[in-house]
């Protein structure tokens, strides 16, 4: 089976959550695949995925891989090792491999310690768009239009499997753009990776307290939508924050240091300090969110 | 002018910005109250306040507590203390004093500084409700619907004082409770106040890098929910850390307490503590957002 051009033929996807769910439904309604074959580890998951119509039938990894264009890893970053192993003597030559991970520099090694002979048709891929929810009945057509996907392709991807991916996000309704996976991990380090871990260390601090009830009882919607993303998925977050555990670590310190700043500034009474970190910080989100230049 | 039984006279209200403004509205929709009068440094914020009829009149302090049945402080909390020195001698006896300030034990001390003749009418209040807009085209008549409002009552307020400052609140919405100036400022200390200081320090930390274009650029969802509180008002955010300066010292130290405690899991790989925390911090978000007890 090839590419038929406008699309793709037969494509497999394992893990079908939110993020191949998604990408499943977003191709199908594009009329862009003709067979999406879905692959997973919980059974029920793919029997909610099959019955919800985001894949057309459930099947092994071994049996995916027979006549596939593409296959989208999208599962927590911390099972493609063991999936991409089973993979490497599997594949068929013509078949493009892609992830949705949120992370890169790690599935970069991967795919150079299982998968060498076939790195001509790796591009590694993390599309910005997910939700606090998971699984398959979270999926959405919807949830890559207009999103940011970056590529991270390899010295050894071909343009033409670069061109390839890149046509099949689009599909998808993202916008593509590339860059190397150092600079990835690096950038998502700082806007999503650190602001996960702050929401969860705030949660788990307040709920340990012996008076939870009653603080939880007066957090209202700033606590709601700062704790927003604490809602996520423990099993990635854990998987994200030890793949990318380097880059982490060290925003994790620039945070740290930040705030002793920050306190050293509320302890000696600075109010002017204070009044300057907090004006910059609203003209700084004001200006994002507005699409204009960061000042 | 005295209250007419199922609301209030005339009420001045000082500070007409998104909560002096929509307590305006609220009362209006109520029908409980006869003339509002507005007071605020100002003119140009004033004048669109009558404008848009959050007021019913503009006038210089001294004119708006005459014959008045309750003064509302609805400034940052920096303001109040020079604003009660001015009411000390113009105040009415009958006149009730309330505020909308974020912390409560400073308030009082303010009250028992300046208006110590008049304590047995003053009843500090704190409405749960507020947004990352201000000034008074922010103002929303159902602002306080549904929302918690936290009287603080000094032990010299009186019984009917507290009665009326709870329907005033109850008019206008607000779920009224009691409680003790120092338990309100701890609790909203670590629900509220830290997580203000939190999303400020890191929309500033990437808003002094010099990739900062680009990770704006990559920033989505999940970072723009985070830091919606980091859109608040930098004057009235910086008030309320000077003036809950202790208890939000101690929440920090807490919070940098489990942060380094996370780093150290992380540093050391053990994905088994981190996973345990998210999923702890998880659990304790569902159970909040679904009315539970937090597990």
């Amino acid at each position: 089976m090839e590419d038929n051009g406008a699309g793709f033929g037969r494509i497999a996807i394992v893990g079908v959550g939110l993020i191949g769910g998604s990408l499943a439904l977003a191709l199908k309604a594009a009329g862009a695949v003709r067979e999406v074959v879905g692959v997973g580890r919980d059974p029920a998951s793919l029997a909610l995925a099959l019955k919800h119509g985001l894949i057309d039938r459930a099947s092994d990894l071994a049996g995916a891989l027979v006549d596939c264009d593409l296959v989208l890893l999208a599962t927590p970053v911390g099972q493609m090792g063991g999936i991409m192993q089973a993979m490497s003597s599997q594949l068929e030559p013509q078949t493009l491999v892609t992830d949705a991970g949120s992370t890169k520099q790690d599935v970069v090694a991967l795919m150079r310690g299982h998968l060498s002979g076939h790195l001509v048709n790796c591009v590694p891929a993390h599309p910005i768009a997910g939700a606090e929810l998971s699984g398959p009945l979270a999926a959405r057509a919807d949830l890559y239009q207009g999103k940011n996907v970056v590529l991270t392709p390899l010295a050894e991807t071909s343009a033409d499997a670069v061109a390839r991916i890149t046509r099949f996000w689009q599909l998808c309704g993202g916008l593509v753009c590339c860059m190397d996976a150092a600079s990835h991990d690096a950038t998502f380090a700082a806007v999503s990776h650190l602001p996960h871990v702050l929401a969860y260390a705030l949660v788990d601090m307040i709920a340990s307290r012996a008076n939870r009830q009653e603080l939880f009882g007066f957090a209202a919607s700033g606590f709601r939508d700062f704790t927003r993303i604490a809602g996520s998925s423990p099993e990635m977050w854990r998987d994200i924050a030890l793949a990318n555990r380097d880059a982490l670590l060290a925003e994790m310190d620039a945070y740290q240091a930040r705030l002793t700043d920050l306190r050293a500034q509320l302890a000696a009474g600075d109010g002017d300090a204070l009044m300057q970190a907090f004006v910059r910080a609203r003209a700084a989100r004001e200006a994002w969110q507005a699409g204009h230049p960061i000042p």
